[in-house]
């Protein structure tokens, strides 16, 4: 057995078997071979295994994915059926006595540059299949298993590098049971994505897919950040039990479900929901959710080729609006670009995304695209309690221009007819170090203000979240975090206005006790993590996490702040 | 006659004919040709004339350049000359009657790819040769000029989109009157580059490679960032008296060069040169520097196989330190990463690489570079009056651990009997928001700080300063950015520490009234820009400029802010 420590992204124990979703290593070295017909004859056989493989693969997706996703793996058969592809291939080991590996990869290598340069969105997809199939035959050449994340058919822990959006699209989600990853932190796709379909997972083990081969009993350990590999009989018990008590204790938190969140001295807050679709709202009230405090609608925007309609963000809208039953909804108006891309905006491929055109910068250049979205939250206002908020406001002028937009849509909607709510809330997002800063002369023009941590940290500490190497810095209880959290807290209440926080920062266990003390009125969070945190506020005092917030906000060092914290609240 | 508003990068005016430094478009259609033969005798005749060129290019490069540079060019001669390109080229205009551009690019990228994909530097090589000459036939063929930069020989204006180092390299400086650029901002490449050689630049007006063409008379404004194209003969003579003035007016600064820099009522500050090389001392003197305020040593890394030796740094130092003559010298360990990448470190492709692994994170990770660079600094430090400051710390952690490994060094020099000097200041660039924010905790570990505000700005607007279309977030005047000099200022002050600023904000001349205001104790700026900024500074009341920062602090955008400035400071 062997042991990894990791970073606990999503709650909750999981024992299964693992399944390596990686890239094999498919490297090959340049040989003389003696006899090409033999060669050839290898070179048939992976080709013919390789056809049996995608047809199975195409059944099967045919059958749990539906015919779009089938048709994928038909045009692939199509491409290993093709003489034009498959001759040159043979004639190259003929000719010059190579190994079919070499034949196979230049041949094909040749194919897919050449309709790569073509200027035809046909002949590069035909590129990007030949390079997909060509990927196959080399593995069976190599006598090496590529993973079929489609053919999943048993409960499964999967066990990847990172895991990327199209490999989660293609996973079968009734059998994956958890998550481990080589790299990320809380916050990136791979933890959000376990979040979401509450299954459990730790990221960040640095060497899962070198210590964990393919069946080997796994267990999952999303509650401390622990990874178990092919443990004892013993310890496999012992953890049958922690799942046990995890079920048994988030029925005790479930009880909490329709309470409101006071902490022990009386001061009362509100718990949201970050959602990304209407599709989140069930869960997000089974969760017990006081609000919808962030709902990224960029997820509108993505896995289609062309912008969703005015009507069709006015119906999403609606739905969520119409779902809260009057609890607050905060909308966040697009944000795209940085590490989201969609295809069809064509958007130029920065050397900083982070640090570029995206969100509340992209739609006060591209207007069409935000006035068809302000236009459908208008409408959509007179359905329940709407609020709407702007991303990535760095300037009090992109506020003001942006909010300027909003009462323009709103004065042509009046004059069409449309019915819009009296009062609508708007205020921004605070994730960038400059509009913290100058909190007190954003406070007087907004309505409200939501943190963003996640962006928030990875620009005041200069360290992107993305890369291992840095992540180190990635401290959300830097004692320079939080003073810009006071800032913008103490800003807001100076003006009578409230302060919210929808980063992961807002539901993680030892910054809690601090944001209480700082003052916050609102946290919204993954659903799953809304009763914990109802029931850690519950046993705080408030009066007490305002000494220990005041003393962390004097400190140096992130160690000095989760020491303190650790010593006033026991978990 | 046409305009071009750009922004003033260099001071200075120049006039003279524009050279346009620019990839041209070389995009053809694929046609059919009737008589093969005749697009065969084409092809050849363009070969020909790109090898006569090529010819030419080589002997004048032998001559101005050196043999080195002569020898790249010979090497593409060679290609032009080879059968096995040629021939397939016009086999492939003979079988499928294309014409010769598509046949010479379809070829050529196979090549190209199939060289690309071996493992052999040799062959990745002659990929990029033909790559070369590949575009030098196509551009014949379409009767397109492709620029050559070392073939200039009168006096030109240099027109790019912008200029990258590769570019400048090339460039025979003592023909190059001045630069105009459609892209990038003060702190961009081509800025620095043309302050460094004291030349005037106008960059980011967004259209000179539009509106300018070869040959066209240009007229150069570095003063107003004006550009000029084909002016009216009164124009050019308006203009030869401000060239004129201007060069009176820096008569006039040249006087000051060994004068204090003290404002009208007495108070004093340091004005410092930032230099990358022992070679730029010579300019830091002749323009009254009082001190190095920031001595970027990663120029000694840059431009080699492999790291620069102990000793060779120590020389460097020592070079620097003596031609300083016991003046201050604040030397930043080394900056690596981000935008300055060095070949033989391998470092990983990164996504964003302004928030990754750089500077002081790189150091302490490899941290057998960084005590090799400590060493030679400690080396040296018996030479002058050496500060050491570590780039990049975003924690105090990271600072102690720094500081840490110096002591260890010192008490390893000393023990093996090397001398050195008795006080050391040992301080901090500050460029990261957290740092900034947390300053009082900082000043009371380190000795000094300078605000980095290249950096500082875009990491506190989230906005890269290398992205045209997010450049209106770089604020320098944005009162959240003053507010974070303050911070650092009062905090240094608190304790009895100095702070200065080495980014390009501190020769800035609306900056400069704000920054007295504010405290600053030192500034370091380009060499060329010291002496305006003490004629500045003698006009300015410090009293006065208290009263002007402690408005800007309490404004909420940069436009009120300038407008102060502007209303109290008469430039």
């Amino acid at each position: 057995m062997a042991f990894l420590q990791g970073i606990a992204a999503s709650n909750g124990i999981a024992i299964a078997k693992a399944y390596r979703l990686i890239e094999p290593d498919l490297s090959f070295k340049k040989q003389s071979v003696e006899n090409a017909d033999v060669e050839i004859e290898r070179f048939r056989a992976a080709l013919e295994q390789s056809k049996g493989e995608l047809a199975q693969i195409r059944d099967r997706a045919r059958e749990e994915l539906g015919e779009d996703k089938a048709a994928i793996f038909e045009a692939h058969l199509l491409v290993l059926s093709d003489p034009e592809l498959v001759s040159p291939i043979e004639d190259r080991i003929n000719t010059d006595n190579v190994n079919a590996e070499v034949a196979l990869d230049e041949t094909a290598g040749m194919f897919i540059s050449m309709f790569e340069q073509m200027d035809n969105e046909y002949m590069k997809e035909r590129a990007a299949d030949i390079r997909d199939v060509t990927k196959r035959v080399l593995a069976k050449l190599l006598n090496v298993q590529l993973p079929n994340p489609s053919m999943i058919a048993e409960e499964v822990i999967i066990v990847g590098e990172d895991l990327t959006p199209s490999d989660t699209a293609q996973l079968n989600r009734q059998f994956v049971q958890g998550f481990t990853t080589d790299i990320g932190g809380r916050t990136s796709h791979s933890a959000i994505m376990a979040r979401s379909m509450e299954i459990p997972a730790v990221v960040g083990t640095r060497k899962a897919t070198e210590e964990i081969q393919n069946g080997d009993l796994v267990i999952v350990d999303g509650l401390k950040g622990e990874v178990h590999i092919n443990p004892t009989p013993e310890l496999v018990k012992a953890y049958e039990q922690v799942k046990d008590d995890f079920e048994a204790q988030k029925s005790e938190w479930a009880k909490l479900v329709n309470e409101k969140t006071v902490t022990a001295d009386g001061h009362e807050v509100e718990l949201g929901a970050n959602i990304g679709t209407p599709k989140d709202l069930k869960g997000a009230l089974e969760n017990g959710a006081e609000a919808v405090g962030l709902y990224r609608t960029e997820f509108l925007y993505m896995g289609r080729d062309q912008m969703p309609t005015e009507d069709e963000q006015f119906e999403a809208y609606k739905a969520v609006l119409e779902g809260m039953e009057g609890k607050p909804v905060v909308v966040r108006t697009l944000d795209i670009g940085g590490d989201k891309e969609l295809p069809y905006l064509n958007l130029p491929k920065e050397m900083n995304p982070f640090l570029g055109y995206r969100a509340i910068r992209l739609c006060l250049d591209q207007k069409d695209i935000f006035r068809t979205q302000l236009r459908a939250l208008l409408r959509a206002s007179s359905h329940g309690n709407l609020k709407i908020m702007f991303p990535m406001i760095a300037t009090l002028n992109e506020f003001r221009e942006a909010k300027g937009m909003l009462e323009e849509e709103k004065t042509n909607l009046l004059a069409e007819g449309v019915t819009i709510a009296e009062k609508i809330e708007v205020g921004i997002m605070v994730e960038i170090p400059s509009t913290a800063v100058l909190a007190d002369q954003f406070a007087k023009e907004v309505d409200f203000f939501s943190i963003g941590t996640n962006d928030m940290i990875q620009y005041t500490m200069a360290a992107s979240r993305m890369n291992e190497q840095v992540s180190y810095l990635y401290q959300p209880y830097n004692p320079s975090i939080l003073r810009l959290v006071k800032m913008v807290i103490d800003a807001a209440h100076a003006e009578g206005k409230w302060a919210g926080m929808c980063g992961e920062m807002a539901g993680d266990e030892t910054a809690i006790p601090l944001l209480v003390g700082l003052g916050l009125d609102e946290f919204s969070m993954s659903a799953t993590s809304i009763l914990r945190a109802r029931s850690l506020m519950k046993k705080l005092k408030k009066s007490e996490m305002e000494e220990l917030a005041a003393k962390a906000l004097s400190m140096g060092t992130v160690e000095e702040v989760v020491e303190a914290v650790n010593s006033v609240v026991k978990l």
